[in-house]
């Protein structure tokens, strides 16, 4: 069985948001999976001194007409959300619970929880309106409230944090194949091509 | 006439050798021309508060194998030079110099020290090594060594660069078609649709 293909990413991450509509039908064609990891991008940019987008002059004012032209082209709904970037411990925490019992829930989830927050606006940052997409997607509510207040979901997320900066991702999408990184959507098309030859 | 495409790079920067290398082709596709025009990432980077690649934890890491493994897929010679990154100002002037006189040689000698840098690991931020490159493109050596120290030449350099930042460019290459504007070779892609359909 091939490795499955390792998916990294920050729910506040626009470009993120393109790679996760994207990954698993690439990942089909080559008769692989996806472990699908979120991170916290707040976390990784103290350890390289990096900044969110939005914030850098020149950069986040282009970053905007970019997003856009490149959701068309994608023929992805996209707004970019009144609060942006925001922080993602909800999500990210509600990501990793459901994994534990049904992976393909928590990728239900987590492109539900993607579409709320860059096409619908919906603050996802917010443990409230976590639950609520939850719940929509089948989940209790009560049970997940409970869950994103559990000590033990958020070791498991500050664990996932530290072992992807232990391994060198430093952005969002980082995807993997076979110890390969890929840092970004606009690299989704090397990805396939290593998918299919093996590497150049 | 359509408009040229304005095309921002600086000589220290891998990805805008990569789109120098096929910007050309591109626009020629198109019926278009281009207008070269080197910046200098240092004095754009003091605006948007930018680090070198190299400089940046994990990222510096990540960005050598994303430019080997890129450049093999363009089917372009590259060596990530001993000495990177560098200051630019020798080829940027000797860029401006000629494009005064003979725009096509000029181009000619932007190509020529791209490849003297990232293929055969000469140091052209060195005034005698740009010089020698210009010689070996056809340049009166003496000639072009002076223009290096000319103050108007590099009244010239700073007035590009100032403009260039007062445009919104914050990185190379960056590419302007028809007031849109592209950042980075990976949006190569994105340029050329954008000249066959006028947007979308």
């Amino acid at each position: 069985m091939a490795n499955p293909i390792d998916f990294y990413f920050d729910f506040s991450s626009p470009y993120g948001y393109f790679a996760a509509s994207k990954i698993e039908d690439i990942a089909a064609r080559h008769g692989r999976t996806v472990n699908w990891r979120p991170i916290l991008l707040g976390a990784v940019f103290k350890v390289t001194g990096q900044q969110p987008l939005p914030t850098i002059p020149l950069k986040g004012d282009y970053s905007k007409r970019d997003l856009e032209r490149t959701a068309k082209l994608l023929n992805l709904p996209f707004k970019l959300p009144t609060k942006f970037p925001i922080s993602t411990q909800s999500p990210a925490r509600a990501f990793y619970y459901l994994n534990n019992r049904d992976p393909a829930l928590a990728k239900r989830l987590a492109l539900a929880l993607y579409v709320a927050y860059f096409a619908d606006d919906v603050d996802i940052s917010s443990p409230e309106n976590t639950a609520d997409i939850a719940a929509h997607a089948g989940v209790d509510k009560t049970e997940m409230t409970a869950a994103l207040n559990d000590p033990a979901v958020k070791d498991r997320l500050r664990h996932e944090v530290d072992a992807a900066v232990a391994l060198g991702v430093f952005g969002s999408p980082y995807i993997v194949v076979d110890g390969e990184p890929f840092w970004g959507s606009d690299r989704l098309d090397q990805v396939e091509k290593w998918l299919s030859t093996g590497g150049w």
